[in-house]
């Protein structure tokens, strides 16, 4: 059974004002909401539409095409600043999103982070929120095992440097990503598709990288690559050699 | 202006069958216009919004926002057997993508294979047409410069392999991407994320290759990747040799 107030709570959460407020999220589709059960995050409720009905699942649905099962989920407390500090000090190689506005590109990138292995992407304040149904969807399960810490970029790139790692960027100037040493360790910038990083940003990016285009004219060729597109071909790099 | 029947049509051009029927597709956004304009293709009307108004811009937009400009453009011929098997002769790099479903997957994969240097893309017939508005929009232009051909896979992989080329597909039990030898030449298969690769076509694979995960533990590790983010790794990997 659904009561009234929880559909219009679950159906408030498709908005973050609402998710920060009540502090919840919504996750859909079976593969998911399992992963979901095993992250250790408190769920509060399963909705199932063999139990509460299809038509109600359709009333509750923030995707397009509603799955047989959602469940309503508390978000995790956000990293404190001590915590980030510490997650500096073990040199991971990480991401950093400047002002990626797409929820299908954010959930494609923590998809792909989970997939080579990397397990904290930090994201501008204006970033879209990890906790948006379709960042959820796209995500696959792997934003319940990746950490999404929205900070100051600035700061955080900047404590990459201070910490003596490479802070890395692309922009279609940079040194070919198929040349340039890469390292096990340091931060990796991504740029949004329209506005590309931002300049305070860039001053602090100690290696500029670019993805060649192999189109045969360069009048022609696309000017760029989606941005999901790209993270996954940097991230590749990184890790194959 | 624009009069009632043309409203009529451009929001017919939302599903295959009209497309099919009258010939025509729809293209949104001043760069993919811009492109469609160079492509060589008949446009046969362009819409402004500073000309016929938002209002009516709002009402004959294929899309969830509408841009200032679309135009109605005629779909190019679709290419005869005899051009398919010179286009096999030329020992090109291709994709051929089995069932692929999703068009903002479909338009971001013309859009990379554009960028990496890819001109033809074969499509099994169950295969989201190239044509549809979302497609046309994630491409970015790139379905200007690129063929895609929907055609039967088995065969056009036979031909492959009878011009002794080879044909690649991708399997969770295929041999690291970064470690097989690859050509310049030959097919790349990619199949649908839900089912994968058909295995009649399977049978025509002579390399079977995957994409390693660095993820920590392989038991809370993510299943797969995105298609499209899985093409754009396999095609970087071809082309940076």
């Amino acid at each position: 059974m659904i009561s009234k107030n929880e559909i219009k709570l679950i159906r408030s959460l498709n908005r973050k004002k609402y998710r920060d407020e009540v502090g919840f999220f919504v996750v859909e589709g079976e593969k998911s909401v399992e992963e979901a059960l095993r992250s250790g995050l408190e769920v509060i409720k399963v909705f199932l539409s063999s139990e509460i009905g299809e038509e109600a699942m359709s009333r509750i649905t923030l995707l397009s095409s509603p799955s047989p099962v959602l469940a309503l989920v508390r978000k995790p407390a956000a990293p404190e600043t001590s915590q980030i500090a510490d997650l500096i000090t073990s040199r991971p190689l990480s991401l950093a999103l400047d002002s990626l506005r797409d929820p299908g590109n954010l959930g494609t990138i923590i998809r792909l982070a989970d997939w080579f292995g990397i397990e904290n992407i930090f994201a501008s304040h204006d970033t879209v929120d990890c906790f948006n149904p379709k960042v959820v969807q796209a995500s696959m399960g792997s934003i319940f095992r990746t950490k999404i810490i929205y900070c100051n970029l600035l700061q955080i790139a900047s404590e990459f440097r201070t910490a003596g790692m490479p802070v890395f960027g692309t922009f279609l100037d940079g040194k070919s990503i198929y040349e340039e040493n890469l390292s096990t360790g340091g931060l990796i910038v991504m740029g949004s598709e329209s506005n590309g990083i931002s300049p305070a940003l860039e001053s602090i990016v100690t290696h500029r990288l670019s993805i060649p285009s192999f189109s045969p004219s360069s009048d022609s060729a696309p000017d760029s690559l989606n941005v999901a597109i790209a993270t996954a071909i940097i991230c590749s790099e990184f890790r194959r050699r």
